[in-house]
C-alpha cells in the first residue's frame, strides 16, 4: 500500500503508530463527549494510544478535566472541522479538517483505525478517497451490530450503497462474516441473505445468484440461505446481508418500533398510582432489558472494505456511546479484521469473479 | 366491465348481489375459523350478505354450530380448494377452487368483494387474472394497516411487486390515499415516500421522480415528501409508499422487533415473585397496550388496484382476526374505495402519463 503523505504538523515521531486516530471535533457533543468517551475507553483498553485531532485550545482544558483521556492522547492541532450538515463534496475540499487528518493518519500508516462521530456522508466519501477501498472489494459497506432475542446480529449494508449487484452482496457476506468474528468473537458466524417470502417474489435474480455463489463458496457451510425481516431479531443468523436501501429502512424501522413500544410502555407505567407501584417492582428487570436494547451498546457503524478500520459513532451519542464505538474499533484492530477479509477473499476470488454479476436497482449508479 | 361467466352451480338468482364472496376453505384453521369469524362479523355489519364457498358437507355442520353466520350466508358448494403451499401456476389451473369461484363471483358482478385466508401467491395471481387490474393502474399492490404511536398508518406495497418504477409508486400513493380515506375514515390523509436519510443516497432517481410528480399532482397538498423507516411508527404520515421488497422487509422487521420486545418483557415479569406482583399491578395497562398492537386488529392485507375489493386474511388467524379482515372489506365496499381511486385517477391521469417513468430494481421484471 502506498503511504499517504502526512502533513508536517503531525505531532509525533514518524515511527510511532497510534492505535486509533480520533476526530475530536465530530458529533453534536464534540469535543467534550469525545474526550469524556476516551476517558472511559482508557480504562477498558490497556496500552491504547490515541491521536486526538482538533482545535487544541478547545481540547486542552478538556484533557485537564479528563486526566485518564490525557494519559492516552497525543493532540494534533487543526482549526478546521466538518459541520454535521456539510455536503460531502464541500467536505472533500477541506484538506485540513480534523476528520481528513484522522484519515490521513490511517492512510499514512500512522494509526490503525479512525473513529468519528461527525457527518457520515463526508466520512464515507473521505474514507473512500483517502483510505481507499481494499483490493478485491468493489464497494465498501456500512455494518452495525443489533440486539436479537438470542444474542447480537451483524447487519450490512446499512446505507453506503443504494444499488447493489450480486457481487456486492457476496462481498458484504465476506466482510460481515469477518466482522462477526472479530467483534462478536464467533468462530464460524452463520450468514443469511435478506429476501421476502411470498412465492411470486422469489425471482429477484441478483439475490438468487448471490445465494448460489455463497452456497458454492468456502463460506457455504456457514451460509443459511434466505432470511426474512423477522429473522433479524429472531437471531436466525449471526450476519444478515442486504442492499443499503433495504438495510437502512430495516434498521430505522426497527428503531422506530422499539421507540413506539417504549413510549407505550411508559404510558402503561405512569397510568395511576397502582401502575406506578407495579413499575417500581419490575424496575430492576426493566433496567436489564433497557441495557440489552441500549443503542449505545451498539454505537459504532463501521465502514467495511477499506484499507483500515473506520468506525462512525452516532452524532448525538454521549461519552458511553462514544466509548462503545472505540470498543468496536479496537476489537477490529486487535483481532485483525482486515487480515481476516483478505484471507477469505484469497479463497473466494475465483468464485466471485467467475459468477455472472446481476445488477440490482438503479443500474446506472452501480457503476459509480 | 365485461361480466365474467358464472358457473351454473351459482346458488342464487342472477340479480342477487352479495356484499362479499368468502373463500370458506382458505387458511390454516378453515373452514371453522372462517365460519366462526363470519358469526362475529354478522353482529357488526347489519344487512351483510355473504356467499360462502366451499365443501358443503364440511360447512353445513359449522353453520348449525354458528347460527349467526348461517343467518347471513348462502353456501356455494365446491369440493376443490387450493392448499397453502400450492404454486400459483398450479392454483390457476383449478377452475373450480373455492378461491377461484369467489373471484368469479366478484368479476361477474355477483359480489362486491372477496375475503380469503388462503395462499397469498395464488390469491394475487387469481385476482389479476379473474378480477383484473383497474383501468389506469399498471400494477396492483398489497396494502395493510399498522399501528403507530399516534394512530394507524397505511403501508404499501408489501410484497406484490419486487420491482417498482416511479409510475408504480405514484399509483400506490393514489391507492393508499383512497384506502386511508375509506378504511381509516380520514378526510385528507397525508402521504410519505419511504427513502433513506444519508446525504450520499438521496440520488435514487425513481424516488426523486415519483416525489416530483406527486408534488405537482392534485395530491400535492397531502404529499409530505420523503420519510424514513422510523417515521412509519412515529405516525409522521397516514400513508407510507414504497416498493414491495422494501415494504415487505420493513413490515416483517417491525413484527420481529415487537416480538423481541414482548419476549424480553415477559422475561422481566416472570423473574421472581416481586416482578410477578408488579406484573399484576400493571396488567390492565398492558392489556390495553397489547390490544393496541394486536396484529388481529390489523388483519387483512388488501390487494388494491383491482376491479373489486380483495382482502387477504392472515393464514394462521383466528375467528376475531378473520372478522377484522371482513371489517376491512366491508369498509372498502361501503365507502366506495374503488370509486375513490377512479375519481382521483381521472384528475391524475395526465400527470402520471406525462412523467418520465424511471425504473427501479430488476427492470426486466417490471415489464411483466
Amino acid at each position: 500500500m502506498n503511504k499517504t503523505e502526512i502533513p508536517d504538523s503531525f505531532p509525533s515521531n514518524p515511527n510511532e503508530v497510534f492505535s486509533l486516530a480520533i476526530d475530536g471535533m465530530g458529533g453534536d457533543g464534540a469535543p467534550e463527549v469525545v474526550v469524556a468517551g476516551l476517558a472511559v475507553a482508557a480504562e477498558r483498553h490497556r496500552g491504547i494510544k490515541v491521536l486526538l485531532i482538533g482545535d487544541e485550545a478547545s481540547l486542552r482544558p478538556l484533557l485537564t478535566k479528563y486526566p485518564k483521556a490525557a494519559a492516552i492522547c497525543t493532540v494534533w492541532h487543526t482549526d478546521v472541522s466538518i459541520s454535521m450538515d456539510m455536503k460531502p463534496t464541500s467536505a472533500l475540499r477541506l484538506r485540513q479538517s480534523s476528520m481528513r487528518l484522522a484519515m490521513d493518519a490511517v492512510a499514512g500508516g500512522r494509526a490503525q483505525g479512525v473513529v468519528s462521530a461527525g457527518n457520515s456522508g463526508a466520512m464515507l466519501a473521505l474514507a473512500k478517497i483517502v483510505i481507499k477501498t481494499m483490493p478485491g472489494i468493489s464497494r465498501p459497506a456500512m455494518a452495525a451490530i443489533s440486539p436479537t432475542i438470542k444474542g447480537d446480529v451483524v447487519m450490512l449494508d446499512l446505507g453506503a450503497n443504494v444499488a447493489c449487484d450480486s457481487r456486492n452482496l457476496v462481498e458484504f457476506a465476506v466482510m460481515g462474516e469477518a466482522f462477526a468474528k472479530s467483534v462478536l468473537g464467533l468462530p464460524a458466524p452463520t450468514i443469511g441473505l435478506l429476501n421476502i417470502g411470498s412465492e411470486e417474489l422469489k425471482g429477484d435474480e441478483k439475490l438468487r445468484v448471490a445465494a448460489e455463489t455463497l452456497r458454492e463458496s468456502p463460506l457455504g457451510a456457514q451460509f443459511h440461505g434466505f432470511v426474512e425481516g423477522h429473522d433479524i431479531t429472531a437471531g436466525t443468523t449471526d450476519v444478515v446481508v442486504t442492499d443499503g436501501f433495504t438495510g437502512n429502512v430495516a434498521l430505522k424501522t426497527g428503531e422506530g418500533v422499539l421507540k413506539m413500544a417504549t413510549t407505550l410502555l411508559r404510558r402503561v407505567f405512569q397510568n395511576g398510582i397502582v401502575a406506578k407501584i407495579g413499575y417500581l417492582l419490575v424496575r430492576p428487570g426493566l433496567e436489564r432489558m433497557k441495557e440489552w436494547l441500549d443503542p449505545r451498546r451498539y454505537n459504532g457503524a463501521v465502514f467495511v472494505g477499506l484499507n483500515g478500520v473506520v468506525v462512525k459513532s452516532h452524532g448525538g451519542t454521549d461519552a458511553e456511546g462514544f466509548a462503545a464505538a472505540v470498543d468496536v474499533a479496537m476489537d477490529m484492530v486487535t483481532h485483525g479484521f482486515n487480515d481476516s477479509i483478505r484471507d477469505r477473499l484469497s479463497h473466494m476470488g475465483a468464485l466471485v469473479s467467475r459468477q455472472q454479476v446481476v445488477e440490482g436497482r438503479e443500474p446506472a449508479a452501480s457503476a459509480s
